[in-house]
């Protein structure tokens, strides 16, 4: 069984479960690292398999234009190729056509559009999209979707609606028919919509009528205010059924992650946490430090009194800070390290709270002292 | 006691031995990694120790302009600042402003220059370069010294000889003044002369007449051609006492290295390993690999298949390749830590050579396997 449900928090809705792919069963709720070109910026796989990272994020868009799944395929496959053992999700290019190239075109058929590496045309259609991840052979595999801008319009966020859709029985044809789903392979449903309430209804209600492994809530973290944000999740949470994972897609911050779960979402990805620690922003307990303040000059406490990260073991704030200045990529790299740790040990925290069914008062309490507006 | 010669190879003039510190006791023939502004590029000092280097070099220059002492001294010296338990050698800042500054001048009195980053004035001088090294608490000290260009007349490599000679004498003088040596400190002379022998061979017999810890011989790994280079080395190594450590400041490739141990020299230090890794060289048993190329898209072997390094164990040339194309952090760092890896090793290779009283066949088989043309 892919999804098994474990536990529901009594207060919230809150769920403990096991994700079981061919590369091994993953504890929910869990957080996905963006290892977007099959790397998660400045860290190797030895190191998030060291935190006891779960699940890897890749994309599709990404490793199609380099190296190319001619490499890919030499080398084994997605796993094998970063010598990652866990299990991958590979989103299916929706997103990325929509955020990264400068020319593109929609149509019924698929997705033409220009590289944002080299200008070369592509057309990606979902069969297309199944194809390069069955090559890839990623656990969790993504549909080709219309992710809709905001703010956009209703009438085309419907129609980005109902193309998505007809993409996605396309895409389930196309995985059953070549094999897929028998190797193992596990398919998601995106739900969009935009901000429009009856459309996210009418997303959800299709691709479930459909029937899918698991649902994602898609086109969300575009832009929309927070209360958009969760507006899409409220609205159609209780329409996708509860023996399948959810997938709330590219959320998000710590606090809207602990909020998130006790809406029911099981799935996480962000590059928050690679992003953040670039641009000098470190996760703590209390709260996002801006490590590059110059009140850290001086500072010799770890980024966070309360994490066992081995940054926070042996560095302080003044020594990251002056590597920050520097440029240099050990301080990338440690504060990549200690936010992507961060979010590693809170969705640890977050399953304890949920197996000891004391989800809510977890959620309030580390809303209150991450000083959450949520 | 300083220095301690254990042993001397029978058919070279390798040699066996060991310096003690305020920060322990470490094996030399030894390389120290460069860490100019308290981190070695893409490496921690966790990173550091796990591959059990012994010494990394730092910069007062740089050190003495960011953070800025003011910061060191709260934190409690260097090796608190970067969280680094073993012994540290400072470069004294003769070799930086000569290289970095768009505008010095050099009085008897000391090195006037504009700063490389945001160009404000400053002056050091013998005695201050002192100061700075022991509130940096160096367990090995560089005086201040003249570094000749290259090429340079013979005039102007006499005047910096004899600038650096006696700028060597106030800083022992000031060294001993104010407590360096009995805190346990330790104070080197550095041989100039450029590529003229008479004037090498003075500097060295000026240098050991005021008597120091140690001799490095500076001035080289400055354009010269390898000839001269190892030319500066013959001329000085037997004018420099057997009971003291040498180092030759600078060098080099592993091929430069291993001969250089043959004539007697005790430490090495380089940015190489870190400088090439990032512009995709990998050093390995068999030579120097540029990863880069397209003969290694598909190739699925580690970086060096005799090394022992957590790269070469878990990933391959192709996806190292990937992600140097990508400019990924995660490949700068994966082939830096590789290549110093490397230097690490060797250097306990060619310890182990001298200890077994075979560094001559030991030089033999590694330059012969590394294509060296040395």
């Amino acid at each position: 069984m892919f999804f098994q449900l474990l536990n529901k928090d009594p207060d919230t809705d809150a769920r403990r479960g096991t994700i079981t792919t061919p590369h091994g069963t993953v504890p929910s709720p869990f957080f996905m690292p963006v290892a977007t070109t099959a790397t998660v910026k400045t860290m190797s796989s030895v190191d998030l398999q060291d935190m006891d990272s779960q699940v890897v994020l890749s994309n599709t868009y990404h490793l199609y234009l380099r190296p190319g799944l001619d490499i890919m395929a030499a080398a084994g496959g997605l796993h094998k190729f970063m010598n990652w053992t866990r299990p991958v999700l590979t989103d299916s290019s929706g997103y990325q056509a929509f955020s990264l190239t400068k020319f593109r075109k929609i149509t019924d058929e698929g997705v033409k559009f220009r590289s944002h590496i080299d200008g070369s045309m592509h057309f990606f259609t979902p069969e297309k999209v199944m194809d390069i991840q069955r090559a890839l052979g990623s656990d969790m595999v993504m549909p080709l979707d219309e992710c809709s801008p905001y703010p956009c319009e209703r009438k085309k966020a419907l129609r980005g609606l109902q193309r998505t859709t007809a993409w996605a029985r396309r895409c389930k044809e196309h995985f059953h028919k070549t094999g897929m789903h028998a190797a193992g392979q596990r398919l998601f449903a995106i739900v969009q919509g935009s901000t429009y309430e009856d459309l996210r209804r009418q997303s959800a209600l299709e691709l479930v009528d459909i029937g899918f492994d698991a649902y994602a809530i898609g086109g969300v973290s575009v832009g929309e205010t927070i209360t958009e944000m969760f507006g899409a999740l409220n609205w159609v949470i209780g329409h996708l059924p509860a023996d399948k994972p959810r997938y709330f897609m590219g959320i998000g911050l710590p606090d809207q992650i602990v909020k998130a779960v006790g809406m029911g979402i099981d799935m996480f990805d962000t590059c928050v946490p690679t992003r953040y620690g670039r641009h000098g922003s470190a996760f703590t307990s209390k709260g996002k430090l801006t490590i590059r303040n110059s009140e850290y000059t001086k500072d010799f406490r770890p980024l966070d009194g309360q994490c066992g990260c081995h940054v926070c073991a042996n560095y302080t704030r003044a020594y990251v800070r002056h590597l920050l200045n520097l440029n240099e990529i050990t301080g990338v790299r440690l504060m990549s390290y200690h936010n992507v740790y961060f979010y590693i040990k809170l969705m640890e925290r977050i399953r304890a709270a949920i197996e000891q069914c004391r989800y809510a008062q977890f959620q309030k309490e580390f809303l209150s002292s991450y000083n959450s507006s949520l």
